[in-house]
This record gives structure tokens, sequence and C-alpha cells, in this order.
């Protein structure tokens, strides 16, 4: 490993960033949850899908997973008004579905 | 491949929810610019360790736009007061630092 | 949504280069577990990062499938002999015990 | 920060296997570098994604290293006779094509 250097310091600003932004999510109440949900469930459907197209071991336990967060992303989407968070509601929801049929 | 609906949906799901993040952060303006960047810049970095931990091919290009990424989320972070965001401010130069360095 | 033909067409080209790369290591029998494993569980541990970091919903959730694919993935680095192999089973393992903990 | 020591085991188990996949690879040269380009731009393509998903700050410049890797990875599954890899270049000459405009 010849870039250690760089790596940890890479590591150490993934690491404040994220603290950043959850602090900053903190002092910001208004759509805070819709947010924090939002990124989370992205992030997981992009592993879900990236684990299936690669084939992975783990797949039914990667897609229950991903099945409970998009559930919860829905329903913190749904309290919303804006057409975008209902929008989202509609799509979590089915992507939960189709991730609970893929983990059975 | 066979979870061609499943990955179908993550997708979809995935491109939901990065929408919908973008829209609340927009109806919601303070310290919207600061989230925005934190995420950013934290997965951009992310991208950079993981390169050089593999040593992947094109170390040197993206570790000069995580370099332009942190210094950017310095910039934005270092306008506010609170202790998280000078903090983070901090390990962002660093960080820009050592991606130059990198680069170079 | 304005870079939608962008966007799809990173979809697409990061679905061929999932499937291509599953492809690939089924031609190449030597190690391919061991590397199917690896980035499988780096992938895990950094998105288990990223949640911890945001004190993200369902950490002990993730944390739990976190520790499964650790085990896992020490447990096929074991079988090799290479330095590094069996390095990274012994970090796996810590991995796993920490997680194991986040979880309960 | 409360989840200190396992984001600490997370990030060292990340950094273990992303150097075991990259040990692996070397040990086994048939394919190699088509695997490690795949990888590579499979997560350059997500990020890309991702960052025009959410309007993010640098589009430009993320896609325009998204194109030089989408480039790169086509120009090396081109050499291999697999369909799967034939395929995989065309796609990625797709996107280099999308991202360079979206750079420009």
């Amino acid at each position: 490993m010849n870039h250690e250097q760089c790596i940890k310091a890479c590591l150490e600003c993934m690491e404040a960033c994220n603290v950043c932004f959850d602090a900053c999510l903190k002092e910001n109440h208004m759509m805070a949850d819709c947010i924090r949900m939002d990124r989370l469930c992205a992030d997981m459907c992009e592993f879900a899908a990236k684990a299936m197209q690669t084939n992975s071991p783990f797949i039914q336990q990667i897609c229950q997973l991903c099945a409970d967060i998009c559930e919860a992303c829905g329903n913190e989407c749904k309290k919303h008004n804006h057409d975008h968070c209902q929008k989202c509601a509609e799509v979590c929801f089915r992507c939960a579905d189709e991730c609970r049929r893929m983990a059975s």
C-alpha cells in the first residue's frame, strides 16, 4: 500500500463530511428525516442493485434489508405533501415489494 | 441476468430518493448548500480511497477531482460558525492538499 | 430531472460492467471467490461506516448484515495461503465482532 | 460520534478487502485488467449517476472523468472475444459519449 497518507486523509474527510451532514440536518428540522431517509435508501438501493448485477452472495439478506429500508423511506415520504415526496413514496413501496420477493 | 425486475426497481428507487433529497434541500434553505457539499465530498473521498486501495488506474485524475471537491466543501463549511462545520472545513483542506500531492 | 439521458447511460454502463465483472470471474476460477467476497465485503463495510457516521436509522440491521458478510469473507480468505489473504481474514473477523456488538 | 470503534473496524476491513482484491487479481493474470476496469467503471458510473440525480455541483468535471474511464474500460473490454466483453465495450463507448456531451 503506497498511497497511505492520502487514503487516510480521504477517510478522515469522508468521516468529517458525514458527521457534518448529520449535524447540519439536526440544526435544521424541517424535512430532515426525509432527507436522511432519502440518502440512506438511495445508497441501499445502489448497493442492492450492484449485489444483484454481480451475482453476489448474500443477495437474499441484502434484498431483505433493502425492502425494510425502502418501506421506512416510503412511510416517511408519504407524510409530506410535496409531489416529489408522494412520488418517491410510491417508488419506494414498489421497490420494497420487489426486494421482498427477491428475498423470499 | 436473472434479477432484472428487482434491479430495475432498485435503480428507480435510487433515482426517486436522490431526486427527493435534492428537492427537499430546496424546500429548506438554511444549511442546504453545506449538507449537499458534505454528501458529495464524503462520497468523492470514499471513491478516491477505494481507487487508491485497489491500485486503480486513473488515480491521478480521481485525486485531482477529489482535491477540487474537498476545497469547495471546505470553502462552504468555513462560512458557518457551527463547530462541526469549522472542523469539517479543516479536514477538507487537509485532504485537498494530500489529494493534490497524489495527483501531481 | 434534466440529465436524464446521461443518467440512463451511466446506469446501463454500471450494469454492463458489473455483469462483465461477474462473467470474467467465472472465466477465471483461481481466486475468483476471494475476489468476489473482497469486493462485496469492502462495499458492505463502506456502507456500514457511512451509516454509523451519519447516525442513520437501521444501524443495527446494517451492522448485523455487515457482520455476516465479514464472517463469510474471512472464511473465504482464510482458505488461501497468501499473506494478504491471511491478513484480510483476520481483519474481517475483527470487524465481524465489532459489528455484532453494534447490532446487539 | 459514538460508534467510533465499529467505524474504525469497518474502514480497516474495507481497506484490507480492497488490498486483497488487488493482490488476488495480480496472482491471476487472465482477465485481471478487465475485471479491474469493470469495477472502476461501474463505481464511477454509479457516482456520476448519483451526482446528476442530486443536481450536485461539479457535474461537468465528474462527467468528464466518467467519460475518460468509460472510454478506457471500453478499450480494455474490446480486446476480449467473450460476448459479455464485447457488449460491455459497446455500452461503455455509448456512456463515454453521453458523459462527454454532459461535460461540455
